[in-house]
């Protein structure tokens, strides 16, 4: 397991580690880029040779976070993990780096403690808290460009401050990176307000699948592979469509069904306070938490709707 | 025209005031309310005898104010109007008590000055900021039902931190809020998760009729009368339908129409910056901002969608 470091311990050692490089998860996300891209920014203020690797690339529209990725222009000496809870989650291309991680800078509870030492905040919000917090310590002055990717992981990663895990020092930093020169209003028009033409036609089709069960207690959509296959989605464009059937007032547990290219079903459950949603999927060979649960249901999908509405109803009666 | 006030002169003016009444705008919104219960919680602490009033019923969501409508319960002597920036917004079922307004508490900057005195910020994103800031003036502690209060207004008037008006300052107040023991969780579920079948039917038809013009940089929708009343839809499920066409990747000037009683077309127009949304609508006889406006146009479905395409392709090629 992992030394779990104190913020002065850390500084400590990004402060004599030369060559620094900071490893992002694979499917990157606002934080894991966002705070990577800060600690880059700062990291270079202080005169080291710094770069960001990311088995996937950066999509477009992170680009004002000024980053590219790296492409061996030094051998890397001090390997930092930003915001990866798990070693298997930096993805196929960088795993010439991540035999020995020198530290994770990381938020997520869950953390494997595989790196040799770890600053961990699980109540941060964001891993951007965290790195907000190291940027300060190590005492370089947050311009506009590093605020703007500290609010781009803020931000992301708390649904704009909408979520359960935002907290009074989630907005607290907002603040203090708005006065810092952080462009929140091109940023929330660029995270928040726009959804491609093939995201719109997605939640065209869910809509269009909606139907309503168990007296309206359970809402349930589907999206089969041809229809996934006519909008041109990719995974970002499917991202959050699962939230769609449980924000229906009135409804208690709410289904998503989306047919893989095997045939078979992925399913997420989303339930209200009060009802398992890992329960339910447990019983269907898969699990989760107890508002957000998923399963995979190799089925034709009359098959899998009816399997669940059968545990379903079971979860309605049990209350 | 009214009064200017400074803080502490509104101050004074409050606490010498006794048979408050505190009347919000017609079709109230979640910071007319959160503001008017936040204050009518403090000054009732401060011993003082107080009443909320609007002309439209509370809707049950905002229940957790525990505010209930005045009636009659004591003659008012000193009316406060709170986040109603023109007197023909209180609406027609308040009208024995606007002849006189004695102080009004408000944050939009083309407030019309209709009050004796005015506690006025057009910087605040919301009533509920100069709320806060009152309510700390009184004195009076902050307990988690005003937090609750103020919070509801903070968060509605600003899509949950997420528009343009959003300042440092909204954050740093919401990051008290919640130290004070606001039940953010809870309240951003209710407020910003929660949507009713009536709201869902009422996108799925504007999904379904939206359509795309001038090289897909103009995306159009509409409802007609039949297919709003279909859904059974009350104007708080068509609040943020206007969103929805300028929200799409691409898009440069997005337009709702949506057919009124009198079977004319309500219009609203978005743009992106550039493209002055104002000077479109002018041309049609109504008005706006710069990137958002509105008119209303007297002609059948395709008829209006003509006179509206003529018009943003002016606008297109001015650039």
């Amino acid at each position: 397991m992992s030394d779990i470091l104190q913020l002065a311990e850390a500084i400590t050692r990004l402060l004599h580690a030369e060559n620094i490089l900071l490893l992002c998860h694979k499917n990157p996300d606002g934080d894991t880029l966002g705070s990577a891209a800060a600690l880059y920014h700062a990291l270079r203020r202080l005169g080291k040779t710094v770069g960001v690797l990311c088995s996937d690339p950066i999509p477009h529209r992170y680009d004002y976070m000024g980053i590219t990725m790296f492409n061996n222009e030094f051998t890397p000496a001090f390997i930092v993990a930003v915001d990866v809870a798990g070693v298997q989650l930096f993805g196929e291309g960088v795993n010439e780096y991540t035999k020995r991680i020198h530290l994770c800078i990381d938020h997520h509870g869950t953390n494997s403690g595989y790196a040799d030492a770890m600053l961990l905040d699980p109540a941060a919000a964001a891993t951007a808290e965290i790195a907000f917090a190291v940027i300060n310590a190590l005492g370089v002055e947050i311009d506009s460009v590093i605020a703007d990717c500290l609010y781009t992981g803020l931000s992301t990663d708390t649904g704009c401050f909408k979520f359960g895990n935002t907290t009074a020092q989630t907005h607290t930093i907002a603040a203090k990176l708005m006065e810092l020169g952080a462009h929140t209003v091109e940023l929330n028009v660029t995270l928040f307000e726009s959804k491609s033409r093939r995201r719109l036609n997605v939640e065209k089709i869910a809509l269009e699948n909606l139907q309503f069960y168990l007296n309206d207690r359970c809402a349930m959509t589907y999206l089969t592979l041809d229809e996934i296959n006519s909008t041109g989605a990719d995974p970002n464009d499917l991202e959050g469509i699962t939230g769609i059937p449980r924000a229906i007032e009135g409804v208690d547990v709410g289904i998503t069904l989306r047919q893989l290219e095997n045939g078979s079903y992925k399913v997420s459950v989303r339930t209200m306070p009060g009802i398992d949603a890992g329960a339910i999927c447990a019983r269907l060979g898969g699990g989760g938490h107890r508002q957000a649960a998923g399963c995979e249901i190799f089925a034709g999908l009359e098959n899998a709707k009816s399997a669940l509405l059968s545990e379903v109803e079971k979860h309605l009666c049990k209350e």
